[in-house]
This record gives structure tokens, C-alpha cells and sequence, in this order.
């Protein structure tokens, strides 16, 4: 039995999770959950799941929900608030393994406990291994602790690196849906709405999470996760546009040999391998091969999405410019939200931050979340300067 | 250094593999080869490579090997004849690593010799694995000697297979070209002319291969090597059209992930895999999956390739029907290309020749052999029967 702490239970990862826990009492229990700001969510998943300690955004949020569950008649569950909380959860000493699920830099720290703890982690958060990947990855190898994606293209590429060692592997393969604006004339990039870059062919997902993949950033966040899990060099980490999102990643060899991994869009599946590796227990998430028609895979356009662009020249420069990268987009990608800045106006934003950026090399995780509020500082300046001249 | 015993050393798999043994010679050398009737590349062979031991199909093709060599003042190189020289040539002390590439049942001799002497094996020949399969893999197990496949089909599957345990194998895909009359209307079947069914849309191979690819037995007796090779049920082993050959097999885990091997199709490719396993040398060997566009996959169409279906009633059945379905495939396609019979009239003959066959589960060698030769005299009472009806 697995006993697990699930950072962001209340997300569509987490809630995920909470599936497959359902679907394999066997093999997995859960032992402590941390959320955000919704007090219902987390307040029905501890009637049900009754895990010893929870946790929320704050003290005042984990009050209120102390407060339903003593009304609820609820016992033994200990309830605890903001980043202390989620550390609690990570090193609970009831918790097997931890799926590092908040979004954003917000759940680097209890991911970073875990690893102290020796925790067996499945890593749903690109954020973090963006922002302090080298301090992670060095950490957990240092401790031999296990680092599972949950991403689905690092979750492919993890499966198609066992078919060789790391030396043999020449190159890694990032597929790329492409975005809504695979096809879109260049000239029409400047007019595109929230509303359009909120609509993804293939995932329902999160609106910072769509908007990146409509800039294809969010496929540059995944270059730098890639480089740092598997210890990997920009230019050994490629993207390939495959619009139909059934083959998650390719792993190519030195002897020429291409692996790839094919399997339905259902993040369950990622997220199974990552709690049984490395076994594999029986799924009812079955791809129908004899009805896969076609696959394409074609170059990414460089020109047509800067993002990438500027995520491979972060890769290769590390550092402080992989955190400047990520919180300039969020912000800039909040203000195109919020119509204060155009969809252009996004890269733009990124690599006017990336110019500004000093460099560092943080080897702390204060040192990453100190660089990284710099950066978000710069980047809402830039985005108010930018909201100006709309 | 491995030292390579090659059966089969003049035919398209035998050249192959030293043109690896030239591309490695840090690696790879040569301690024997066993060839058939082409004494003259047999000899330009011998000169370059030196083996300890050569061996051509009967001890007259040997002695006039053995003229030509001391004419030309070779000496250090024994030259021997018929199926005890391949079988000493397999099972010889400088042999390190037996490659099994002498086409038809010629070669289970030698192969089962190599098994019994421990002798790893890279096996290209299927024909041993569906007469004898059975026999083989038992064999090779009880003394822990690795078969490795080097068809591409069966390399890609050994490849994807390594991601999972072989009891978390839902099902294997075998990729089929599907070849040259995928798209022939039904009707026309009945006057295929051997000059159509030796154009291969993507193989450049021998004779029977092609004829056996335009009818998919090829297939069938490519699934049943897969269940023999990694002792599957044939209903876990599925065949998929894939025209364009460039995934040369899927391997379906019961958690709902597919893995596939994609590379160029070059026979040197699976034939290093064998080689080096488990290592990965590096190799030109480039498969260029930017210039990748479309992967089409369809299911088989039992009705235009009845050979598919025998292929899978024997593949149930095992023993003696395995055995008969190869014997009779081969003189059936001999007598199509000699224009005896008509192309529909290679599955007519092997539908008989199974019906004929008694029931029967050879458990030697010579028990194979002979219901071999049975098999084979049926078939060609069926083929004189059928020619002159036609």
C-alpha cells in the first residue's frame, strides 16, 4: 500500500489522482492533501479520503475548514495552512510518495522538502523544475530519490529511456499539438483574442496552460523540464508539431532506433505509471491502434511562435534566465487575459525581462523565489509600460 | 571482441552483417562462415575475413572452395560441407555469437546446435522459429541462451518489450506493409502474374519473401515467430498496416501505453541491435523524423489475404500445423512463380495441405524435419493436382 501526499489535490491533477486512488484501493491510500483556496473541494475530499494532515492557501482558509469539519463531526485530521501546511504534507511520515501538483513556483517548497525527506516524488508541476530543476534534480540524485513526470511528454520520454542508457540517447522528441494557431497567418497574430487562444484542439486544460500552448511556451517550459530530468543539453531536446496528441514523445538513439510512446490524452495514464512504476498495473484507458488513422509530425515554426524561441535560448543560458522565462510569461500572459497587453505582446514582455535579467545562478529555493518576484516585478512593469502604449 | 559464426554469410542478412563486422572492427569479428552454392563470393569472403572454419551446402561445393583457396595460398581455414559444417561452424570454440540467417529449415540444424553449445543467437531466419519454435525457445531457456530477433518486426518488439514485464503485455502489433495489393480490387486476385507479386512497395528481398509478403504470409509466419519468440497466445499478437514500414512494430501495455520503434528500413539496423545487445553502438543509421509527414495504420483485411488467416488457425494449433503451413507456402509459391499454379491457388494449397495434415507435436529436431518433408510432399500432390486442372 502507497500511502500519498497530493500537493494540489483540488486541481484537475489532483482530482486525477484521487481517481486512480479510487479505482486501486490495493494499491494506494491517501495520506495527506494540500490545496488552495477551495475550501468545499478540499472539505469533500477529506470527508472521503480522511487523510491525516491537510492543508491550505492560509491559516484564515484552514480555519474555516477546521471549523466545517469539527461541525461535520470529523476527528484525527489535522488541518494546517499556507506554505508550512503543504511541507507538512510532503514529510508527513505517513506519506510513501508525493504528487507535486500546484501550480506554479507556489508548490516549490513542500516539492523540495519532499526530496529532503527521501520521498519518492511524481512531478506534475513544470514550474518547479523550470525554476530550480538543477537544485532539484541534483538533490534528489544526491539522495536517490526518484523523480516520476506526470507531464505526459516527459512521462513518454521516461518510458522510451528504458529501452537504452542516457549516454545512448541522441536526442529526445517534445510532440507538440501545435496550438490553435498551427495554421493562423502570421499577419493575423497581432488580432488574436483571449477567446481564440483559449480554445485547445486537443487537452482541456487551465487558462495559463492554454494560452501557453497557443505561444507554444508552454512547450519551452517542457524543453527546459526535459533538459533537467533527464540531464540533457538544449540542443539534444527537440519539438516536433503532431497535431493528433497520440504519441506523446520520441526518444531517438545513437544507433538510429526511435522509441515512441502512443497512448489516449487521459492524464490518468501518466499519472498511474508515475505512482506504480515500475509497474504497471492494468488500465481501462485503452488506445484503439486499429483506429488510429495518421499521425503527422512537422518542424516547429520558430518564426511564428518567438516563445520557443526564447525558452531554447533560457535552456541554454540556465540559471536565473529559466525562472525570469516563466514568471514573465505568467504575468504576461495574465495581462493578455485581461486584454491589458495583445497577444504579441507576450513574447514581447518574455524577452524584454530575459534583456533585464542580471545573471545568477540561485542555488538556494530562497534564492529561486527571491529571483523569481524580481522578475515578476520586471515583467509587470514592462506589461504597464506596454498597457501605456496600447 | 565477439567473434561471429554468420550461417547464411552470402545471402542479403549474411552480407549485411559484415558490413557491421566492417563498420566495427573494434568490436565484431569473424570466426566462421557457412554459405550455400555461391562459391565465389564464399571465397571473397574467406580472403577478407579469414575465418577459423567455412561451410558450403555439400562437401562438393566445399572441396572446390577448398581448390580455389589453396590455389590462392590461403591456409589456417577449415572448409567443410553440408549441414555438419554449419553445425560446426555454429558450435565451433572461436564462436562467440551465432547469427541464424540461412533461409528455409536448412538452417534449424545449425541453429539448434548452437542453442544446445550456448551459443547466443540472432535469429533472421523465421522459417526455424515456426517449424521449431517451440523446440527452440524451451531450449534456450532451460540453458539461458539469448535469442534475439532480427527481423525488423520482432527486433522492434524485443526493443519496445523492455519497457514493461512480459506479464504487463497486453498485446503485441506487428506492422505489415501490407504490399503490392492492398488496394487491388478482390476480383482481380485470380490473375496476379509472379511479375506483379515480386514488386515490393518498400523491401528490396529474395523471391518467396516478396511473393510471401504480397499474400501476408510473410505476416503469419511473422506472428507466429512473435508468440514462439515471446511465448504469446496468437490472440496477443495483432498485425496492423502500416504501408509506409517506418514503424516496425507496437508493443501494447495492460495500462494503456503503446510502444513503438521507428527507424530507417535497413536490415543493419536490427541486425547491431543483436549484436551489441544490450548495448547501443552508435551507427549512420539516421532516421530523419523531421522529414516524417503521415504514419497510416489500418487493419488487415482477412478476406483479400486468406494466408493471414491459415497463418493464425496454425499459430493456434502449433506443432505439426506450423511445421505444414511453411512447408506448403514454400512449394506453393515455387510453383506460382513457375506459373504452375495461379496466385490464389498458394492459399488453396496450403488450406489443403493443413486440412491433410494429422495431428501431430514433433518434440525432436528430426521429428520437425520429417514432418516437414511430409508437408511437402503434400503440397506438391496438391500443386501436380491443381496444375492439371488449370
Amino acid at each position: 500500500m502507497k500511502r500519498l501526499a497530493i500537493l494540489g489535490s483540488t486541481g484537475s491533477i489532483g482530482q486525477s489522482t484521487l481517481s486512480i486512488v479510487e479505482s486501486y484501493p490495493e494499491r494506494y491510500s491517501v495520506a495527506a492533501l494540500a490545496a488552495g483556496r477551495n475550501v468545499g473541494t478540499a472539505f469533500q475530499q477529506v470527508l472521503r479520503w480522511r487523510p491525516a494532515v491537510v492543508s491550505l492557501a492560509n491559516e484564515e482558509l484552514a480555519g474555516e475548514l477546521a471549523g466545517r469539519l469539527a461541525a461535520a463531526g470529523v476527528t484525527g485530521v489535522e488541518v494546517l495552512g499556507g506554505t508550512a501546511g503543504s511541507v507538512a504534507c510532503a514529510t508527513h511520515p505517513e506519506t510513501d510518495f508525493v504528487v507535486s501538483a500546484i501550480v506554479g513556483v507556489a508548490g516549490l517548497e513542500a516539492t523540495h522538502a519532499a526530496i529532503l525527506a527521501r520521498k519518492p516524488v511524481g512531478l506534475a508541476n513544470k514550474e518547479c523544475m523550470v525554476a530550480a530543476g538543477e537544485i532539484l534534480t541534483r538533490e534528489a540524485r544526491e539522495r536517490n530519490v526518484p523523480l516520476l513526470p506526470i507531464d505526459s511528454e516527459h512521462n513518454a520520454v521516461h518510458q522510451c529511456m528504458r529501452v537504452g542508457t542516457a549516454a545512448e540517447v541522441k536526442q529526445v522528441w517534445l510532440t507538440a499539438s501545435g496550438g490553435p494557431f498551427r495554421h493562423l497567418p502570421l499577419q493575423d497574430f497581432a488580432s488574436i483574442t483571449p477567446e481564440q487562444a483559449l480554445k485547445h484542439p486537443t487537452w482541456v486544460m487551465g487558462q495559463r496552460i492554454t494560452v501557453d500552448s497557443a505561444t507554444m511556451l508552454n512547450k519551452g517550459l517542457e524543453v527546459i523540464e526535459a533538459c533537467r530530468l533527464f540531464n540533457l543539453p538544449p540542443e539534444q531536446v527537440r519539438v516536433t508539431v503532431h497535431p493528433q496528441s497520440t504519441v506523446h514523445s520520441l526518444v531517438e538513439y545513437v544507433d538510429g532506433s526511435i522509441l515512441a510512446q502512443i497512448s489516449v490524452t487521459d492524464m490518468r495514464l501518466p499519472i498511474l505509471y508515475a505512482l506504480a512504476y515500475p509497474e504497471r498495473p492494468a488500465s481501462s484507458l485503452t488506445f484503439d491502434l486499429a483506429a488510429l488513422s495518421r499521425l503527422d509530425f512537422e518542424p516547429p515554426d520558430f518564426a511564428r511562435f518567438p516563445c520557443l524561441r526564447l525558452a531554447y535560448e533560457a535552456a541554454a543560458r540556465g540559471g536565473v534566465h529559466c525562472i525570469a522565462l516563466n514568471a514573465a510569461d505568467e504575468v504576461a500572459v495574465e495581462a493578455f487575459l485581461e486584454r491589458k497587453i495583445p497577444f504579441l505582446g507576450i513574447p514581447r514582455t518574455i524577452e524584454t525581462v530575459l534583456e533585464w535579467t542580471p545573471e545568477s545562478h540561485p542555488e538556494t529555493i530562497a534564492g529561486v523565489l527571491e529571483a523569481d518576484s524580481q522578475a515578476r516585478e520586471r515583467a509587470r512593469e514592462v506589461v504597464s509600460a506596454a498597457a501605456l502604449r496600447v
